[in-house]
């Protein structure tokens, strides 16, 4: 099975999984991307958790709360990875060897910034909120002084980084092709739901258009 | 905007988002996922791959190639962190900083083993394979003597593993919940399309009950 190690070399011989260099792919998988892995490293071991990311430029903004310990680590200046991964499908081979998947996967290095001063912490989460949730920052109600002490920012340059996807059928060996067992790919498809309503919302509150034609998730 | 960090106060204390220490919910999430994020630290900075998986018992198996630097340093029994995330939706609340999302994520660290021995590797192979593509190490060619020697696996004790789970409407302040303004989850739904078959296949093989009938992904 070659899964999504980025030097699995027999799949990249096959030029089926490729390593992506130009930066507008690294730019649209992470923003089609909906939260990201950060991982750093405390007291020695890594830590690999899930969190809210936005991306402006080429500037990535991670989000998280000041209690968190991940996020004063990573904001000491330490190294950090962030990384992105949509699955796509699962690649059904004649032999186990060869399974696989398809994905698309931005991975991140670099030595993370806190953003501390007023105005950028309101842009970085104006970026994270809204590559959430398109469209909610002008919507809703602004963090308050309180709040915005709260949350940590991290910003991170998109300076170190690896895009790298795999599309298309199994990469089986030419000597299983004639072999009477099905290979193929078992796509993964994402979509929304009908939005579910807090149960305190007030009577007549509409759905946001926002909401309502936000685009399927990439 | 309260995301997945797990030292996220706030949410705790309205017990919407809470960590689990049951260990049935443990292998729930680990089984439910489809692919994990590896990290591990290399040249002292961390670094985090997706990768493929499987768990047999209280075992995690991890998937990778023999050429993956990744594997190699990870198998030298270093620690590692394997992380599943499930993105189930996404909370828009009345105040930006009360967005989230739903999920399901499983933490797990510990000093991963290298597995060798042919029938551990065969069977951890299995595991893997068959957690990826249920029913596919039985229907799907048997790895061959090079391809066992080109692929690394990892084993990895589910002791020290944490569950988060958030379920549930927004966690918003009393204070924001007469605001017109609508709030509520925008569920996230997987599901499979249907089976694209490898151009390469001869004439008249079947798409195999296994792929036909696979329950949609969690």
């Amino acid at each position: 099975m070659n899964a999504l190690s980025p030097t699995e070399r027999s799949t990249i011989r096959r030029g089926k999984k490729r390593a992506v260099a130009d930066r507008g792919a690294l730019h649209a998988v992470l923003d089609a991307g909906l939260i990201c892995h950060l991982g750093f490293v405390a007291d020695g071991a890594p830590v690999v958790l899930p969190t809210g990311y936005g991306r402006e430029g080429d500037t990535l903004y991670v989000h998280g709360s000041t209690g968190a310990a991940s996020l004063r680590a990573a904001a000491g200046g330490a190294e950090v990875c962030v990384t992105v991964t949509l699955l796509d499908g699962i690649v059904y081979s004649r032999a186990v060897f060869h399974f696989s998947v398809n994905y698309r996967s931005a991975v991140v290095h670099g030595r993370a910034r806190a953003v501390t001063g007023r105005d950028e912490k309101l842009a970085a989460l104006r970026v994270i909120t809204n590559h959430l949730a398109p469209g909610s920052w002008e919507y809703a109600r602004e963090p308050d002084q309180r709040e915005l002490a709260a949350t940590a920012v991290l910003a991170l340059d998109l300076t170190e980084a690896a895009v790298k996807i795999r599309t298309g059928p199994p990469g089986d060996e030419q000597a299983d092709l004639d072999r009477p067992t099905w290979a193929g790919v078992l796509p993964l498809r994402r979509s929304w739901g009908p939005p579910d309503p807090c149960p305190e919302l007030p009577a007549g509150v509409p759905v946001p258009e926002h909401v309502t034609s936000r685009p399927g998730p990439g």
